[in-house]
């Protein structure tokens, strides 16, 4: 009988995330060991302080603050990285990869910002680099992109990426209630942080959206080409004005190609309300995917949690152990063939919802309707109510399909009309039909 | 420079599916070759008939009506099976396996049939056997359960894995009309064979489900495994009372495991109108996935259609080149390794909607609650209308969860009882919640 190998997993931070990775390889030892052929433990965890009271009955022994002694370990095969942070996370994984060690990280921040790099180490190294878990936690959506669609032509995403924005712009909805007290309410609930500005201005978003356009168009995206504005604009009247027109207000990461060239934006959209995306609500997350020849699919699961996170990341390790036992690691990587280019404002297109305040006199709509002629965006709806104040008026105009160039010169124009009193907001709209 | 290898695929069948294949194939070349570095190629298509009028620009040499010219061509490296049947296909792909071809097959009568002989044969043949296509159509839900939930354990599976069905069902639901009548429109459109009896009698669906729960629970599951029912018994009444207690109906493959036991079925099925699962209509499939660890996800998209098919099979196409490259053909299969454990009656449970006839007099709700409460069965909810019938009443109970063994004696009883005229309908309820 042959012996059972044993792999060796280094665990760098053993936080919520990391506990449930050690929960899950220690309960399902018996189906790891069938689906791989070896017993996979994790021999040392990285805390930052060892003498922290914490819910962990295996030997202490186990534990260390000295990152180097699992980064030097030659013992261990793996590293598992769920510590977060740019830096000095990126200079360990380096190390490790340049070690041989492969890596399975959950750090979406040091992807966006240093994937490529991180990718080409790994190559020259041999060694897998999986990140499964970076983007939609429980949601398999990498592999899928990579492996399920490899044959097709990806010419749109539309993603909910980002479950505490969801959670709080779908409460607002149901509930009524102002942005800044479902704010409160989500931390309250441990769906948002204690600073919540890397979620509500959308930067966790557009770092999924990068990685995710990186993997559907082959092209080397970056955090800084995303289109990006929060969720802090938000207003309950926009989601009352949205709901009455028959939409609800996301915040939609899109992705599309057109004629070899790319646009990636995360913004809160109006989708139409009988879209799917539309009835994802609270901490889930979804993805919409149009292939040229699958058409449109989707995928939709839990967005983070302990168990759903460290699911994706066992997978991935499960992945890595597969590849040793076949020796192939580092092979699976296809780095971005494309060229990176980017759309220019005439070419991004989308229809708008402006809402704003006017002046409540006779012959104002025509007025305010000539820069929409004279530019030639056409008006799909129009719904005039009375604003709070005497003597003006609310309208919410959306427009047909308009490039974001015309759009930016209309906005100019519209502003500089005397009988407009302000414009409270703008928000493209989204349909949700394949392009 | 290293010359670029050429991979030949051999095409048994050249319908609509193959048709598509070959599109993509020749659509795709250059991002093939950046995925693979091989130049992919079908050389050789197996027809029944060579002179039948095609859409087929290519050389006519490509052609032929003898299967042994494909399966023994040394020069053919794997063979795609869009052929359909059991026999003479099963007997072809094992020949092409034992020649050492690598097998890509969208045949799911096929495979749920003769699965286990087929991957054993490929395994012993180091080759590799890919059938991704033959569960719901365009989405990638064999690779999620075999790869992106490796680590987890799945414990329920809740699919709308047959297209015609729900277009029919959805049909019903939305314009009141009659099953027949709905039929005969998914035909005129195409979506359902002149002789549907494999679509509504649930057959497709439950050989789907075998092949679903095969790979989610790792037990050798058939077709025979599957309790089955179709939707030719569902009314415009059915319809129309679940709707208004809050339920969709929907053909619904059901898989779940308890304490290592497993039951599997297909059956139209109540479903929670809120779930999003009721939601999906027309020919769309979807699949919700239970996991202990992620909770619950969901996948989405086209079940059928030329290009969406296709682009499943030149997916699983891009998967065995990579393989080839890298020298590891037939190694990622796991054949079965739990024994399979079917559920008795009484494990297994359900709440129930039950439609009935009665006599309209005093006391007959108690005289038929009588036997609910001697087996314990508790009461959901009752709603009693008139019945088109003098003298007569209709009632529909729905119960809590019951077992199936429970539930059968029940309806005995209730057929026993004077007061009782007809049973209409019985149907399983899924509040869709993880278990």
């Amino acid at each position: 009988m042959e012996a059972v190998k044993q792999i060796n997993v280094g665990l760098l931070g053993l936080g919520t995330v990391g506990m449930g990775v050690v929960k899950i390889i220690d309960g399902h030892q018996e189906d790891l060991m069938k689906q791989t052929g070896n017993r996979i433990k994790v021999v040392k965890a990285l805390v930052k302080d060892i003498n922290k009271k914490r819910d962990w009955t295996r030997s202490e022994q186990l534990l260390t603050s000295d990152p180097w002694e699992i980064l030097r370990d030659p013992e261990i095969d793996i590293i598992i990285e769920v510590m977060g942070n740019i830096e000095p996370t990126f200079d360990y994984l380096m190390y490790a990869l340049k070690q041989g060690k492969h890596v399975v990280t959950a750090n979406k921040d040091l992807i966006a910002m240093h994937g490529a790099e991180l990718l080409a180490q790994a190559k020259e190294s041999k060694c897998d680099l999986y990140f499964e878990e970076s983007v939609a936690g429980g949601i398999p959506i990498i592999r899928a992109l990579v492996e399920g669609f490899a044959s097709d032509r990806i010419t749109k995403l539309i993603g909910i990426v980002n479950g505490t924005t969801n959670y709080i712009l779908s409460k607002m909805s149901e509930e009524g209630r102002p942005f800044e007290e479902m704010l409160v309410k989500a931390q309250e609930l441990g769906y948002a942080e204690a600073d919540p500005s890397s979620d509500i201005e959308g930067l966790d978003a557009a770092r999924k959206m990068a990685i995710l356009s990186n993997l559907a168009f082959h092209m080397e995206v970056h955090f800084d080409d995303v289109m990006l504005k929060g969720i802090t604009q938000v207003t309950q009247e926009d989601i009352q004005f949205s709901k009455q027109l028959g939409y609800e207000i996301k915040l939609l990461g899109i992705a599309k190609l057109n004629d070899n060239q790319i646009e990636v934006s995360v913004q809160p959209t109006m989708i139409n309300k009988e879209h799917p995306l539309a009835k994802v609500n609270g901490v889930f997350n979804a993805i919409y995917v149009y292939g040229e020849a699958v058409g449109e699919t989707m995928f939709y699961g839990p967005g983070a949690g302990q168990l759903p996170t460290a699911t994706a990341v066992v997978s991935d390790l499960v992945t890595v152990v597969k590849q040793m036992n076949l020796g192939v690691n580092g092979r699976g990587v296809i780095p971005p063939y494309r060229n990176k280019q980017l759309k220019s404002d005439d070419l991004i297109e989308s229809s708008y919802f402006i809402r704003l305040k006017v002046v409540d006199e006779v012959g104002v709509l025509s007025l305010l309707t000539h820069p929409f002629a004279d530019l030639r965006v056409s008006i799909q709806e129009v719904l005039q109510v009375p604003a709070n104040e005497e003597g003006k008026a609310q309208l919410i105009i959306i427009t047909h399909t308009t490039s974001k160039a015309q759009m930016n010169q209309l906005i100019e124009e519209i502003n500089a009309l005397d009988v407009v009193d302000h414009i409270y907001s703008i928000y493209p709209v989204e349909e949700g039909e394949a392009e």
